[in-house]
């Protein structure tokens, strides 16, 4: 077995270069590398007493790992005072522990030139995680099965500005709870070759994530570098379950990332205000993170905040609000802090369809991670319904719209060409610019130009239909799966991950819940 | 004439009892006043090129004062360089000038708890201004009328996040355009009691608003105080034309307002790339501020920027693009440098639809709006299809989302209410927030939440007919207009209003051109 399969699919044997010549070449642009500042809403002294706060938590409340005996043994050692499941930590200790962490790492993909840096000034995009549903226009709101998953699967992969395949882009919900993370991945690894994510589910499907990871970049590879990036998520308030913890234990001895992430709709599950949440998701992030590295000292990690707010009335979660964006920004500035990767962000909205609510509340979003300093950034398309929903015409909406973020966080160029001042002088008072030298060199790349969305006349535009963004989007999702080709793989090895999937299927009887 | 006539309607004569007795009382926000920082995306380094090179342009190529040998003798007093109708200004000169004007003003309205600032780190919200069609869902697409302008006027009234009632909301194309002006401002003063705008089209309209506005607040009232900014738009690149000049100085000798501002589509009204785009603005800026001061140092100016991509394929103007963005933060900075108001962002978009382009565009803009610093934003609802249209649905929708700005600006509060920590410790490990003393206290002014948008479970919204944005919005924009009840005026007031249109109507022919 090869160490990096994706390499070798591309240079390797007859049949790999056969796989190679029939498949079509999908543009990915590379992950963002800001060159614009963060956003930071805290002032030095916000940012000390949460800090502050965050450490009474751990040390006075404490927090609770359950159900996981080692965990206790574990903080025991690392000098926590330990009551029941109950851990207090000591103020400074949980901060002392997360150092350990790197501040980024890479996630190699199976195709080298898709690997992205996950840290630093650095953005990497993945598309939603978790919905049991599925809406497109033709069909209505449905549940999901496998087949609308390898859609997803197939429409990031084209997608041009989506770095990462994601995880679970969809609920397959018509195969077995205890066997759907094998197909799940097999997708990622057949019909894509960009980053994936692992199972969370189980420990021992977290295992089977890694054993199909060892078949698919070689165990020595995988042994020594990280090609996945799992989803925990705290149970907020301060509580670390038993089956989360022990997946994140299985990735972090196995060298593999994980985002630890509490998930919180405020007045729920924190406080109603925004600096008590973002009090406790520092305590949590602290707790979590630090206890990645009593596992394994060095294991990369990714320090997440999933804030939404409620909505009072209804008590439904809430999205692009002003609550949620204070949170983001504020949350960026404390991970910032702590030195380490920071997930945030998505294409997060309430509303039942692809409508203007739901891009009032993606835009409002998408536009605060990127200036909150988000790393690595889940949901980052196609997220609908409160995350209920994954919406195929969202998904390409959303994914065309993630464009404007690689443009932005490109910043201002100062150079001569951008001063443009000779254009100006060429142009004069009264003149125009649309011929002149300086536009005709510049041009092609000066704006972000949608894929998607209608820049034309009125008249043509009605004469063709008077079509509005969702019927543009389906026809794209139309288009984008007939157009679709997997990426070239090695035979040995598709063979291989058909396999394992297959006798992992057969040692177990199906479970549905 | 009271030199205030909004007290007293209020306080005033029996007529003006009995129309406050009848007339119901709609809320309106306070301007916004920011508790965050800006986002500021250039350095010092890249401040200071762009301004040496806005002076370059200044004296070098120089700007033209077209039709207007008024403005070049005042050049030439000031130190200028004329040749023809090319105004060359030494280098310094025009800053030295600008820093007559003051840096934030109060802009009254005849209901005094509607003033405004401008200035400083407020954020004042105008509606739409210039369409000449209007678009509802039950009647399509169609030339706007006076009665459109009517209902948009009332719309703004009853919007509770605007703080404006704008200018041209829409253009009344059923009434002819030498006497538009007359109708129009007759809807601002008599259908809202909030801040209004001037015309611009003639200077003798501008003379007519002025004249208008001494009827409703009192000839010695305004002479001292600022009740219009109007738009004064500079026909870019560097070129001041004599028609909206002369407007401007009507409005300035009178110590009234106006938005200086060029109105750029980059890369055909300036360079394609945003660093020479910045440069010419802020010359342009530079200049017609300057020139507003010779005509009457200290004249209240806004210095402005609206500035938007093109689509390189169609030709036309694109909107919440991120060039634009990069256009905005930057623009502010030069501006607070100046230490004048700075106008720039709306609810921009060239979707034909308020649909989810329209949305997303919209909120783009929005967004970099509050974090650019804009003082006064023009456009802040209702804009479609490129400022063609405006949009009775994307009206409301709009002004909705505004709310999200106010919010977002109030910041983190960091009491010991917004610390929670006692709700944290009350609460604990696997506890929830939601029937919590802390909550119970906070969740009423906690989070945003939208009076428009879906928040529903998918059951219920489905059962009530599984509504889209648009047609809550239709069905919003029907029960405003059926709730809207005029805000009371004093009853000689209003018929002097009355007469002096219908003396102005009557003195010259119709033209429709």
């Amino acid at each position: 077995m090869n160490d990096v399969a994706g390499r070798r699919a591309r240079g390797g044997g007859g049949s790999a270069r056969r796989a190679e010549r029939s498949a079509v070449s999908f543009e990915t642009a590379r992950y963002i590398s800001r060159n614009i500042p963060n956003f930071e809403i805290l002032n030095e002294e916000a940012l000390q007493i949460i800090e502050w706060n965050a450490d009474t938590i751990l040390e006075e409340i404490g927090v609770n790992f359950v159900e996981n005996p080692a965990a206790l043994d574990l903080w025991r050692a690392a000098g926590a005072d330990v009551k029941g499941e109950r851990v207090h930590i000591p103020r400074g200790l949980a901060r002392k522990l997360c150092a350990t962490a790197p501040s980024q790492f890479t996630q190699y993909a199976r195709n080298p030139a898709r690997n992205v840096n996950v840290g630093g000034r650095d953005l990497v995009l993945a598309p939603v995680y978790g919905p049991p549903f599925v809406r497109d226009r033709a069909g209505g709101r449905r549940y999901a099965t496998i087949a609308d998953f390898q859609n997803f699967v197939k429409l990031g992969y084209m997608s041009k500005w989506l770095h990462h395949s994601g995880g679970t882009v969809c609920e397959p919900t018509d195969v077995p709870v205890n066997k759907r993370h094998l197909d799940m991945l097999h997708a990622h690894m057949v019909l894509s070759d960009k980053p994936y994510m692992g199972s969370v589910t189980e420990p021992s499907r977290a295992q089977d994530s890694v054993d199909m990871s060892k078949l698919l970049f070689g165990a020595d590879f995988v042994d020594q570098n990280t090609v996945m990036t799992s989803l925990i998520n705290i149970n907020s308030p301060m509580t670390f379950d038993g089956i989360m913890m022990g997946a994140m234990e299985v990735y972090a001895r196995n060298n593999q990332a994980t985002i630890i992430s509490p998930f919180i709709v405020g007045g729920a599950m924190a406080p109603v205000t925004v600096a008590g949440t973002l009090t406790q998701v520092l305590a949590e992030v602290l707790a979590g993170v630090a206890y990645s590295q009593l596992v394994r000292p060095g294991a990369p990690v990714i320090a997440g905040a999933f804030v939404t707010s409620i909505d009072m009335n209804s008590g439904a979660p809430t999205f692009g609000t002003p609550e949620a964006a204070h949170i983001t920004y504020g949350a960026g500035q404390l991970v910032r802090r702590l030195n380490l990767p920071y997930r945030s962000g998505g294409s997060f909205c309430g509303s039942k369809l692809p409508d203007a609510q739901a891009a009032y509340e993606t835009a409002n979003s998408l536009n605060m991670a990127l200036l909150a300093g988000v790393n690595f950034m889940l949901h980052a398309c196609g997220w609908l319904e409160g995350g209920l929903v994954s919406s195929y015409e969202k998904f390409v909406m959303d994914a065309d719209q993630l464009g404007t973020l690689h443009h932005l966080a490109q910043g201002i160029s100062m150079d001569d060409n951008g001063q443009a001042l000779d254009a100006i002088r060429e142009v004069g008072p009264g003149g125009h610019y649309l011929g002149c030298q300086h536009t005709q060199a510049n041009f092609k790349s000066a704006f972000w130009r949608s894929d998607l969305l209608d820049y034309k006349p009125f008249e043509t535009w009605d004469e063709e239909g008077a079509r509005d963004t969702e019927t543009l989007a389906a026809e794209r999702v139309h288009k984008m799966l007939g157009d679709y080709q997997a990426p070239a793989l090695d035979e040995g090895i598709a063979e291989s991950l058909t396999d394992f999937v297959a006798r992992k299927k057969a040692s177990v009887p199906d479970a549905f819940i």
